[in-house]
């Protein structure tokens, strides 16, 4: 735990990251990167986690690196900066539990490429996002392998180059976020998803998730031979199992936690 | 033929695959997907074949997979059930007609996949889609292969790890089918497609489609290198040479068939 | 320069390539193409250079290659003529300065490839763009690459198989165009970008582009990879490191130019 990032953990295994650090708009500074990276190691070994939520304080979600900070660094620091920053970046998308970005304010450069790389994201209205690097003269790259894993080439291009911004609205048109809520009604919103994704087994979301994943860049045969064996391992899972016997009996599984009762 | 798929083609080369299993809505049980690859196959060699339309019966597409048989087979009828469903989407990927869903009610998992796998699809306003094996456990692996080269990231990762359903218009604006009608106008809108394709050589949509597939996971010089070679051979045809003549006489191709005109 | 082609370049480093071939709806025929070539690798050689817009005088941006010249070639001329062809798109891809389409009227097979392969596009209210060398038997294989990196996999199926034109709103839904505006306003929204553009330095807008184009294939560990080393460099750039000054310092760059003062 950590002033500049508050990590909570229910009894339900849900994770929030919580940035802490509004005056300087949640910054990736080094402090913030070491504190988000040795969380999400601790998530990764929680056998119990279900979901991760990143979540913010203030008014904005993030605002990407802390360029008073790199001011004073090197060349070597900055590269080290960036490797340590893709690492934490990868790691989300390694987690074997959904990882959720709840989005408000701002979220810009790696702010932006933070919301990209979760799985799943949540944005409020009004909230705004882009990749504005450039605004300084320094081209969103790590952003941009995020970025456009999500948008369409060229919208993806026009905010790279120009630096400008989209609104939520956008953003949930171009696939940068899953879902669009009022600004009251972001934790709801949040809470809603959680129990579908609680109520389904976290071996099953792992498994898929690690398949996506690796199926990306293979061809359709290759990716389909993946995703047979990913899916005969799943389904010897006990919970799957149960799953299919539920089925069989027009009965819920016992596994499955209905949204009114969590556990 | 068979019960469970009705096997039609007119004299115009249209293949028509109904899935005629409305009682257990459509499933992808062994039978029917034995039946669906012999049928492919059977139409593969073909050489009068010009389209592929696969729709259903009953208020299911397709609900995916067939519990109650998996329900009694093992880890490795489980592998081999998977590489055949997986075997007969790549042999739609193959076929070098285009391939058209016909789409209405609901088409779930691997029903879902079957939509996403072929090479164009139409639904009827009111049709829901999602790829909902994840409720009893089981993620949708092999449907995330097809779902995940039609749709945006994050859309098709909600859908995987919630099992939430999309409707029609949704399913259009996010790729998944390319086109929408009314339920009563489902048979017209197939018609309607089929005319523009039926008015189109084989050869040349034969050669296209492999194309594309080929040049997918290529870098951009590869992928144009290929191309290059494709549109030469596709010019030389004869078919092409007549198209190409009849451009520059400012005349219809002789092979071309006007819309009010089918063969 | 050339009668086919005008090529203008202002002081402030933006090139000009209009098609001025109305009579022959700017048909990309050997001589148009040689010209095309020909300065985009001038462009390429001038380090002064800060964007190209590409666009069009007539009715048509762009109606695609020149059949009428390509009915007196051999299959061997169709290769050179599409290898070629491919070499001057990917020229556009190499190029260190944004490219930008800004298009009206109609941009057809290989003129609808030009506007995919351009980095960002600007499509005046009414244009109309489609892949409809399938109308006279020759599927739209080169144009496909560049098309099938923009728009999503079904509905560029659909315009590659049919032929049908789409307009610049459903251009810009699909990802083809990065921009729509009104006919009389095309002139002042390509300033509009281009002011933007030319207040972010070059050398980060050529590191940026370049890095996008790389890493597309690449897993992601891998991009990241190369992402970091990419930002690492740009941030050493003494324009970069400037702009990190003036921000910390809270100015503006000496370099950035506002939109209301162009150089």
């Amino acid at each position: 735990m950590n002033d500049l990032l508050a990590h909570t953990r229910d009894d339900r295994g849900v994770h929030r990251l919580t940035l802490n650090d509004a005056a300087r708009f949640n910054v990736l500074g080094d402090a913030m990167l070491a504190a988000l990276s040795e969380a999400v190691t601790r998530i990764a070994a929680d056998e119990g986690a279900r979901a991760l939520v990143i979540a913010a304080r203030g008014k904005a979600f993030c605002a990407g690196h802390d360029l008073r900070e790199m001011a004073a660094q090197d060349k070597a620091q900055h590269l080290d900066l960036f490797e340590r920053c893709s690492r934490f970046m990868v790691s989300l998308a390694r987690l074997p539990v959904p990882v959720i970005a709840a989005v408000q304010g701002v979220a810009a450069a790696a702010g932006c490429q933070l919301v990209a790389q979760c799985d799943l994201a949540i944005a409020a209205n009004g909230t705004r996002f882009g990749v504005n690097g450039i605004d300084i003269g320094l081209f969103c790259g790590t952003p941009s392998v995020a970025l456009l894993r999500n948008v369409p080439h060229k919208a993806g291009m026009h905010m790279l180059m120009t630096g400008d911004f989209v609104d939520a609205e956008a953003a949930l048109r171009l696939g940068l976020v899953s879902e669009v809520c009022a600004p009251e009604g972001l934790d709801a919103a949040v809470e809603a998803l959680l129990l579908k994704l609680l109520a389904r087994p976290r071996e099953a979301l792992a498994m898929g998730k690690a398949l996506v994943a690796q199926q990306r860049t293979l061809g359709l045969e290759a990716a389909y031979a993946l995703a047979s064996r990913t899916m005969a391992e799943n389904l010897a899972l006990p919970v799957t199992q149960e799953g299919v016997r539920a089925f069989v009996d027009k009965r819920a599984p016992n596994w499955r936690v209905s949204p009114a009762d969590p556990v």
